[in-house]
């Protein structure tokens, strides 16, 4: 399969390049702050429909980006939230929106959400927001994806690698491997199935 | 108790405020196409600030608001989906975000969600999207509301007055009174319970 993965420079993107690298051809998707084959920003229509033109068909598309603002309730300002809804939340909804003239039939989406929708902790209500509202796309969506397209999202819990960022964030949690998320990846792609999240909690 | 009800003038708002009048002094916020106490046009966050200053204090806010774009996935637009953006979902978030100082110790926000998030639709995509986000929002926010604040959001399904409206998107849903809808507001408003969705499925 020839696969666009948008935040393939990322602690979860490059986990699933180099797992789907394996059998497909991937091309890698970045914002441009580090290495990439396509710069894209998310946050624009515009830039994903120009990153769209210059890719061409794929037959699969992974989101593995999205930024979201982290911090307590009491200084989350419509502004601060706005990054969440740029990033994590229009942005990919924007992927699937402005991407379905470009995957071919019986292809796929798999965007990326988060244990924060589900299992809240302080700090986190505007990823948990993004979350939810990716999670609760997905399901919908699935009935209507012409030709055969899936769409499915992996929401994993906090991982091993990132644990000395978000650490702070998720006491008590239990931190999963990058190579446990990445099968929920390979699922979505390599599979048949549509409308599903796969929690890797 | 004092209590502001956005969308007041709505199908779902009228009976809320039926209800709550009973027992509290409702004060009733539209988008001004029909009599209210107060105008407010939820997808600005400056107007939501300014409905906020001319109200002053309450002991209770209630979202019955929120517009949402309904239609085909495939003509589903990001500037179409951007109504439910900016109306449903970044509006009832703003109402919070912006209220907090408003809302007396021990207070409470009630927002609506709709049973499209569980239970999807064909044409509800962008809807679902917009109370997936509600809905982890509050689960979240919870967590952090100050001064013993709480928050709760209804989810409604098709309620029997709205048939006509919506009936041919909800084929096979069992509709419910509004009378059944309106008893959540109630427990939410005049209840302990925070962080909660109920479901009126
Ligand atoms: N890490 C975890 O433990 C964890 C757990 C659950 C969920 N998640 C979610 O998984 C996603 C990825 O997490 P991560 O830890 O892998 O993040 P990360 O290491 O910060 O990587 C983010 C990736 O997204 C790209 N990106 C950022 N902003 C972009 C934009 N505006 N347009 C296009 N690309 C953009 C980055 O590109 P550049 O490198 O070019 O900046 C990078 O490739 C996030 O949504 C996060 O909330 C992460
Ligand atoms: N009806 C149902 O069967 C059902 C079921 C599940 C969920 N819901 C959800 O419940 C909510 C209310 O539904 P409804 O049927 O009662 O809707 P409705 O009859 O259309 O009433 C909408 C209310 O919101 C107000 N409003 C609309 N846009 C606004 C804006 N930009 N700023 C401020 N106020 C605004 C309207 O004010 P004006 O009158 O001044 O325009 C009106 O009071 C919606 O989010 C809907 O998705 C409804």
């Amino acid at each position: 399969m020839r696969i666009l993965l948008i935040g393939a420079t990322g602690t979860i993107g490059s986990a699933v390049r180099s797992e789907l690298s394996q059998r497909h051809e991937v091309i890698a998707a970045g914002s441009g702050r580090r290495q990439a084959d396509v710069t894209v920003d998310m946050a624009s229509a515009d830039s994903i429909a120009a990153m769209y033109s210059a890719v061409g068909k794929v037959d699969a598309v992974v989101s593995t980006a999205g930024h979201t603002y982290f911090g307590p309730l009491q200084e989350l300002t419509p502004e601060r939230n706005e990054l969440s809804v740029l990033g994590k939340l229009k942005g990919q909804i924007n992927l699937v929106l402005l991407g379905m003239p470009y995957v071919n039939d019986g292809g796929s989406f798999t965007l990326t959400t988060g244990i924060l929708m589900d299992d809240p902790v302080a700090g986190g209500a505007s990823a948990a927001m993004a979350g939810g509202a990716v999670q609760a796309f997905v399901r919908s969506a699935a009935l209507e994806m012409p030709r055969g397209i899936r769409i499915n999202n992996v929401s994993p819990n906090v991982v091993q690698e990132s644990i000395e960022t978000y650490g702070p964030y998720f006491a008590g949690f239990e931190p999963v491997p990058l190579s446990r998320v990445t099968l929920a990846y390979r699922k979505s792609v390599e599979g048949a199935q549509t409308g599903q999240t796969y929690k890797v909690y």
